[in-house]
This record gives structure tokens, sequence and C-alpha cells, in this order.
């Protein structure tokens, strides 16, 4: 990978990711949430406060007729009830039918055999993205084995080939979030050098990052969708910096962050600095 | 309707408005809520702060045994899965046979199909009241199709006359939610103002408040629910603005808002400058 | 009971007790929690502030496989839905063959049935700890009938007998909370004399210590383990009465909790003076 801020590649991308910002702030997308249990709250608070509109349906019939007109789903697999496994089915197929955007988290997959065959079932209905840590990702992409519960125990670099094979496999973004977060299409890959070492002391900081990338990728082309999911990102890491800043603990942290996510505008996402561009083989 | 503030029939509601809110003060009820799961956490401590104790018995068998003996029920549609379905009809069911005053919150209704016939169902059971927003409300009196995900796009004034109709049909307490409030029992309507744009952006904001009036409607006799409702929503609607007042943004002022509710006493609420007083056909 | 505090046998328990909250701090557990919905995101919180690795893994088929590698678990039974009914009974099992220290919490048990049942199931397959309020522990030991709602209408110090019978009659490790804690193996108890009023108005307080409860026990030998319930309780005692200190009101006071579990040191845990020890028939 080349270290590049300033490049003309970097500065053209830089662009068109804050124009994405743009769009949904405009949009103030309705964002179906079908997650786990522990994030609700804070997903839709957080949600709320970057601009989009929340809404947690996620029983089946509803879940698959409120996916038809809503800008975007997000499904997570944090706690895949019985209710919400047959929802987030139902919910993909019809966003599939009526092109809603729609983004898988695949939670803690590896290990735990219902999630990981749900996800698999889910990334064959051809999700616009796929975000999730390391671990999960290579489970999706057929090597590895998941991480311990919730946390990764792989690394971002150590994944990007897979990443980069499973974006091209089933034309998804693939986003894997560390220390650094990769951003994919499978051709061109995005390393986004943003956020704090406090959100992994907030729960569900991940899961809300992909309800991000849901609301983000609601009002965009197709073609704008990698700069959208590097937005969602980018945005994020930067409201968890600023929120970081005087916290006192991760409780404050946690506040804070939302506070900054709703303070949060599309000129802040003009950080060339902040991103390295490559291409798939470089 | 008549702009006034300080005329007798105001200055008499308020003196019993604040009467409610006292009674609730001192009888501490045991406030039951079948409530979504996104907004279970602030509504329990907002019920907390404000006084009452919050128990979230939401399963078959236990509810209906459960509001027998609750000081009052709240049921709220925002995620109805299967057994919280049954559950809520059992509870309001056993609440009717038990004089136990309960609350329907109809979360989102109108094109969401599970949910939509759960509240006409659970209207027929008669609830003591009905909270919700114009759309909401609108689709309970028949004239309406629903709203944005969870968001009104009717008006609170547009929908007064249906509210008022709804009421004497079922006769219940019917509370239109928005950016002033409506209450009615369908011949006296009173029109509150007070709250914050901020509430907007905190997920459950509305939900909470329906707790809030079952918790209210708790220790008094029927002739003061209309005075009850109007305390839960003029209680909550100060304690938003001054929760309001310094708050750098969305997260912490959700925090400040269970600290205010807290600060809540009854004479905060003789404000009859807020208050709007109408008799049905004005 | 002898009112101590610098004699032997508390200073030795000091130290041991010291020790298990080193251990634990070392280990970082990975804490599995089948817990009610209104306690999920604080409780991982908590758990993350204080060190350990929450995973909610709550289903069918993945809690029982979870349970078998997992280094605790909690069952919190606040809103046991059908699925969490089954995944906390099959989940005890596999913690009982894998030698996991397990820790059952009986939320509300006394007149609900579907509860009181279950608690009496998972009680015959032997926690490892037992955490709940005077009402509830009663209830478990076949002389009580429950409390109002979540709240306890028992006494700690009547309640000194029943637990400690219950401690020898299955082996495991009873606390019992309240304005001062009660921490039995049947043999030796141990009263602590730590935390704040305010922990009574926040939802889900008394849950999130069960969970701090499973995460002690996690690393530590069974001959330790009412020195690690006890660390558990006094170190939230602790961090309760640091976060009350200037707390303008509950929702404020949640928030700083979570800051100051996460500040909470071993060495912090050496107040021999808020510890009362006892032996049964003293």
């Amino acid at each position: 990978m080349t270290p590049s801020g300033t490049d003309t590649r970097v500065q053209e991308f830089v662009g068109g990711l804050v124009a994405t910002f743009e769009q949904f702030s405009d949009a103030q997308p309705l964002v179906q949430c079908i997650t786990n249990g522990v994030v609700m709250n804070f997903t839709a608070n957080a949600l709320l406060a970057a601009g989009a509109a929340p809404s947690m349906v996620d029983i089946p019939t509803e879940a698959g007729a409120f996916a038809a007109v809503a800008d975007a789903l997000l499904i997570n697999l944090g706690t895949p009830h019985e209710e919400q496994r047959a929802a987030a089915v139902e919910a993909a197929r019809a966003a599939g039918r009526s092109m809603t955007p729609w983004v898988l988290d695949p939670v803690a997959i590896g290990a735990l055999e219902v999630r990981t065959q749900l996800a698999h079932d889910l990334v064959a209905l051809r999700p616009t993205a796929i975000r999730g840590n390391a671990s999960e990702i290579r489970v999706l992409a057929g090597v590895g084995s998941g991480g311990r519960g919730v946390e990764s125990t792989d690394s971002v670099a150590d994944t990007r080939d897979e990443a980069e094979r499973l974006a091209r496999k089933i034309g998804a973004i693939v986003a894997v979030s560390g220390k650094e977060d990769l951003i994919t299409d499978g051709r061109t890959s995005v390393l986004v050098a943003a956020g704090s070492e406090m959100l992994t002391t907030v729960t569900g900081a991940g899961c809300t990052l992909g309800a991000l990338v849901a609301a983000l990728c609601a009002p965009v082309e197709a073609d704008s969708r990698l700069a959208a999911v590097a937005a969602a990102h980018l945005g994020y890491g930067i409201a968890a910096e600023r929120a970081a800043e005087d916290a006192p603990g991760p409780g404050s942290f946690a506040v804070r962050l939302i506070d900054e996510l709703s303070r949060l505008r599309p000129e802040d996402l003009r950080a060339p600095e902040r991103l390295t561009i490559t291409q798939a083989g470089e």
C-alpha cells in the first residue's frame, strides 16, 4: 500500500465522500434496524443524532413490508431470536426486490451455529454492504473460525485479501472495523484512520457503526457506495475522537459520542490525510 | 379555541392537575410496562426518576396476573413480538377486570399490519387512556393511514375533532403528542404548551411519556384522569425544557431529562399560562 | 454479630478479597449474560468498564455451546421469554458440565409463576452463586412469597438464617442485596457496608451487580468464591458511592457509575472497616 494523503486519487475520493454525507444530511433517510437487544437504544439514538430516522421494525410480516418502503435496512445478528431471524430473511428479500440498500452485520459468527448459518443465508441474498470485525469477515470469506465472543482475534491488515475477494464475489462493499478500518468494493480499497480506543469500552459501538453505514448508503447511487461507507466510518471515527477528548470514562464517552454525532457536518469529513487508497493487487 | 391562561376554568383545572401530581408522588405507584425493546431501559429509568416503581412483566401467564395487582399498566406496541402480543391482550383483560388503569401507546400503526390489528383489538378492550402522535390517533379514529415509521405526518390541530370523537366513542382520555399536546375526554380538551424540540432527538421520548401517563393515572379517580394525563404531559414537557437549557447535544439531553424528572415537584406544574381549555364544539 | 473491622479474621479476608479483584483484572474474563431486555445495555457497559468481556448469547443451541467456552455465566430472570428460558436451562447444564461458574439472579420471583418455577429448576442445577434481594432469596429458601414487583419487602438482616441455610443446602454462595449486603457460603457470612441510596433510582442496578458477581467468580478457585462475590459487592458499592458524590440526578449517576467502574483498582477494595464477618450460629 502507498502511504498517501495528498495525491490526486485521495483528493478526488474525499470530494465524493463529503458529497455522500451531504446527500445523507439532506435526505434524513428512514432506516429500518433489525438489531440486537443490547444496542437497540444506543443505535436509534446515534441515528437520530446523525440526522436519520430510525425504525426498529423486526417482526415477521411487518419487517418485509417495511423494508420495501424504508430508505435503508440494517440486519445485525447480535441476539438472533427466532422471530428476528424470520424477519431478517423476509426483510432482506423485500429489500432486494425494492432496491432498498441493506447492510449485514454478522456479529460474533464463527463458533455460534445459528447466526453463522443465518449469516451465510443472508450473504446469498446479496447485501449492499457487510460490516464486521476481522474475525467475522474471515468467517464469511471461508477462512476463519471466529473471534472471542464479540471480539476479533484477527487483524484488519491480515484480512485485506479476504475482504477484497468477498466483495468481488458477492458484489458488495465490505468494511472491516479495527484500529484502522478497511473499506473495499473488491477493486479499490480505502483505509480510514479515525476513531478512539474508547470505542472498545462501549457495547455496540461497532453495531451502531453498521447502522450508520446503512444510513449513508440510503440516498446514494451504486457507484457512490464505497464513498458512502467510508464516510460513515470516517464520520463516526471523528465524532468518537472528539467525544473521547475530555471524557472521564466510558459512560460519559458514550453520551458525548451521541452529542458529537449531532454536531458532525459534511465539511468535517474533508480529511484526506486520514485516507489511504489502494487498488487490489497493488 | 379561546387563547386563555388566567380565566377561571384554567385556574380551577390547574389546581386539580397539581393535585394529581401530588397524589402520584405520594402513591409511588407500581407501573407495569409491556413496551418495546428500544425504550425499556429509558422508560424504566424515567419512571424511577419521577417516583414510580416500574416493572416490565411482559410474558404470557405472568402479564395478566401482574396487571391484576399493579397500580397501572402501559401497553406500547413498538416492537410487538409474539409473546408480547399475547401478554398485552391478557394484561389488558386482567386490568379491565381489576379496574387497573391502563394506557395504550399505538406506536407506528397504519401501514404495519400486525400492530395495527392489535391496536384495534386493544381499543375494543377499553383502555383508560390512549397516547400517540397525530398520525397514530387518526388511524385509530379511522381517518388516516399512518405516518413515516414512528414519526407523525399529521398535525395535532388537524386531529382535534378525531381525538374528541375517539375519546367519546370508547370512553377514554385521548392524548395527541406534538409541538403542543392535546388531551381530551371528548367533551373538554386541554392544549398543553410545554416541551422541547430536543425530545424529537431522543428515541422513545414519546413512549416514555406514555408510561408517565399510566403512572399519573394510577392513584386518581376516574373524574380526575383528564387532569392526570395533562399533568403527565405538562410535567414531562417542563422537565424537557429544563434539560434542554444547556444540553450540548441529544446524548446529554437524555441524561439530564432523567435528572430533571427526579427534581419535578407538584408546584412546578402550577402553570396556567401553558394551558388552553376548550369544550367540544367551541 | 460482632461489629469488627480490624480483627485478624477481617484483615485476612480483605487480603483474599483484593487478590480476587486482581485475578479478575488480569483475566479479563468472557462473561456470557442471559439477562433481561431492560438492563442488557447497562450490564454490558458495566462489565466492559470493569474490565470483563460481555457476550449476550441467549438463544437455544448457541447458549449451551457458548457456556462451555465462556469464563462465567449470568442467568437473570427479569424478562424470561420462551427462548431465553430454554437457553437458560441449556446454558446452566453446559456450565455445570464444563465447570464454568454461573450465577442465578432470580428477579421478582414469588408471585410470578413462570420465573418462580424456572428459578427452582435452575437452583436444582446448582449455581455457583445466587444474588437477589431479601424477598427473592426468601422465596428460594421456601419461606417467603416475594416482594413488590422488583422491590424487596423484606430486610437483609431478617434473611441471614435463610440465606445461610440455602447456601449450605445447594453448596452455593448466596448474596442478599440491600442497604448492606450479606454474602455467605453457609458457614462464614460477610456483611458489606458500601453503596449508595442512588442505586435504587437506576433500573437494573442489582441485575448489573449480578453480572459483576459472575465476572469476579470467573478466574478464582472454589475456595476463593466467597471473597470474589464479596469483592464484586464491595467494588460496586464503592464505585456507586463515588458516582453519587456530585451527581445532580439519577441519569447522571448512572453514567458516572460506569465511569467509576472503569477507574476501580484492586487496592480500592482494601477496606476492612466496611466488612463484618461472622460464623454461622454466632
